[in-house]
């Protein structure tokens, strides 16, 4: 298994059949690093930064095609008025900060899958398979799961699992792959307003459905929309509801329904935008000890779960006296970091610098450090 | 006593004598408030936030005259690498955020005072006192001195106590106490650097003076007193000493060594600026477990001491695993604020509520909130 360190085989990287060598190369693919945190929210941003001092290495798996986790999901335009030292900050500004201050340390990205298994090896690190099948290989796992990987509430559609990936999205990963396309967005709320508005430059038909008259967003957003619909580069079909998807391989079609009257549209793409509701799926099946649907830690030294070498931090755990606040989930991953250097690096001794004082040495080679107190005779 | 609910009666309040009035009802004057903090660093600060959340009250005491803890006095010019959000921030800005982020909340200050004394009353509040006697009285303390209160390096002068507050000072409080009056600084560092080249513009005359011909600071501050010097704006003086302090009721003049030759120097005003030492100093009497120069507090609920009600939060605090880092001391500030809600509203249930949802209510009758989202028809 290449450069897994622990002793259990999987496969022999060398029974690769003729022709199905690069399935087998995918399936063997095993991305490694030192701490694997699972949720790229502000709590696994935060820890790659706090890592990073400790020159431990991170990569992060998150289910969302974007970091930021309910920051960027729920409210990136929302200000927060309790961030320490931000009278008040937009949460998607947050999020961009984080990511910011962390480039340097370089972290890895798994986007749009959801950490699904955990293998403990014969050395007790551990390997975490996405459900796509992305493999990570690591010896302490930081769980920062937030409420949970967030999974997109689909319409009650008969076939809609078939159109996925063929046609139908709960996400906008890559605006380009509509361009000049077809496509039928529904929902009501921001998400459905403002991909709206900015598929209307992309796309070759944007068809806005909802089953109400009513949207409910920032008032810039309804406004806009209102104005698109006039100039004609946003179809809006309201009150009206999806009722079939059509099509042989792909989308191709759909059923509206309004006002009792099925109409039928061509489209190549179908984006519901219901929201997303988050769950720790998989995760409560690791053998984690879980209490009210959050994962039990010690608080008393380094949010280690009961499973050694995992930790959990930020809304995704639970202790006495417990808040679920984005600047708790900081400190916590800031004292899980010494812990996991401990397994990292056994028996070694970590002094904790100062960054005012020790500066900041990123993996990318860059330093950032205070301009220096000068010695020197005034004449 | 004004007020004071606990039954311990001090003194009577109305044994005034004639003449006495003023004295006795400095005495008596008591400042109240819901949590009493000691220490105006960022741990100090950020607690008058996530307490004014819960509708508690702050007064805090700084031995300085100037609030931010080593963030201030230490090294204000220089950033900090590690605060969530922030990829760099000056320490001096990060201080003003802080004040900014808690300024509705309008927490008192008792600057310039170090805490001295406690009394518990019989109903479990306390009493602190100051060391000029100012009086502070709450059911809650949460001390977050740091590593203690900053206490100047006084020169070794034989009569230097005499002279204080009689034209010898440690700290500059207000500067325009100076203006028009002949100043003379010691020091080699960023302050006496910084001081000199401000009460150039405000002083009528000032004299730097230090024991080497090299100072050790920012490289603007030398080069701009190396300017000053040249324009005749500051008179240096180096290397040298200041040997004496004469005055009869008030300072006068000093004596200075240089190279072996000691001259007169007419003054008003002395200022050391040999830094700043702090010491736990009368805190560690106060029957609080101490371990390595830090209160031991419960980490594993609220930060607790051993005494009821009393809470150590930031550097002043230790626990397995404790970080004295800026962030460590929000999260810490933020969980023991929820106790002390507990002790102020005895049996009353606080719901947590996300600022980005409920806004902030200013005890000063401001709020700020996230815009509403509008619900809208679109025709
Ligand atoms: C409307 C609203 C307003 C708020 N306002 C405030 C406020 O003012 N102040 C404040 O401090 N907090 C506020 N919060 C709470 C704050 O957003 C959370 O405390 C914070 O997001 C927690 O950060 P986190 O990194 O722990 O988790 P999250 O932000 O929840 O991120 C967790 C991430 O993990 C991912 N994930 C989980 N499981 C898996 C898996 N198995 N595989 C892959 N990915 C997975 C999720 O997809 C998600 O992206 C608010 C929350 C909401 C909803
Ligand atoms: C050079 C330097 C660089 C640093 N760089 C970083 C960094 O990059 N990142 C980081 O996180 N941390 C850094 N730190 C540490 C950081 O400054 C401390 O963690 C932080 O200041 C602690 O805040 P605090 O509010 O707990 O205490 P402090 O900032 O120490 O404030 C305590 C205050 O309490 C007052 N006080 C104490 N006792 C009394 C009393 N009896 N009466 C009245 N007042 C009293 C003191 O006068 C003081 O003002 C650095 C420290 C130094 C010195």
């Amino acid at each position: 298994m290449l450069g897994v360190k622990g002793k259990r085989r999987l496969l022999p990287l060398f029974s690769r059949k003729p022709g199905k060598s690069l399935e087998i190369l995918i399936y063997y693919t095993m991305i490694k690093t030192d701490i694997l945190i699972i949720g790229a929210g502000p709590t696994g941003l935060f820890a790659v930064f706090e890592a990073g001092l400790l020159k431990l290495k991170c990569h992060i798996i998150d289910a969302l095609p974007q970091p930021g986790g309910q920051l960027s999901e729920i409210y990136p335009k929302k200000p927060i008025y309790d961030i320490p030292g931000f009278p008040d900050v937009l949460a998607g500004d947050l999020v961009d900060n984080l990511m910011n201050q962390i480039k340097s340390f370089e972290p890895g990205f798994t986007l749009g899958e959801r950490a699904e298994t955990i293998e403990t090896l014969d050395d007790g690190s551990f390997i975490v398979t996405t459900n796509k099948g992305t493999r990570h290989h690591a010896p302490v796992i930081a769980i920062a799961g937030g409420l949970g990987s967030f999974e997109p509430r689909k319409p009650p559609l008969e076939n809609i699992d078939f159109y996925e990936d063929r046609g139908v999205a709960y996400f906008i990963k890559n605006p380009e792959v509509y361009r000049d396309q077809r496509v039928v967005i529904a929902g009501g709320g921001d998400s459905a307003l403002d991909w709206s508005i900015f598929l209307a430059d992309v796309a070759s038909e944007v068809t806005l459905v909802h089953r109400r008259n009513e949207f409910r967003g920032a008032l810039d957003s309804v406004e806009k929309v209102q104005e698109l619909k006039k100039l004609g580069k946003i179809n809006l079909v309201t009150p009206a509801e999806i009722t079939a998807l059509h099509g042989t391989d792909k989308l191709e079609a759909l059923s509206i329904n309004r006002n009792g009257e099925t109409a039928f549209l061509e489209a190549d793409h179908f984006i519901p935008l219901f929201g997303l509701a988050p769950k720790l799926g998989p995760i409560a099946d690791w053998g984690l000890e879980i209490e009210k649907n959050a994962i039990k830690v010690n608080n008393a030294l380094d949010y280690q779960t009961n499973i050694p070498g995992i930790f959990a931090i930020g809304d995704v755990n639970t202790y006495p006296g417990k808040l679920k606040l984005i600047l708790c989930g900081f400190h916590e991953a800031t004292l899980m970091c010494q812990s996991a250097y401990q397994i990292v690096n056994p028996g070694k001794k970590y002094v904790m610098k100062y960054t005012t004082v020790s500066g900041v040495d990123g993996f990318d080679g860059s330093r950032k450090e205070a301009p220096k107190a000068v010695i020197k005779a005034i004449e």
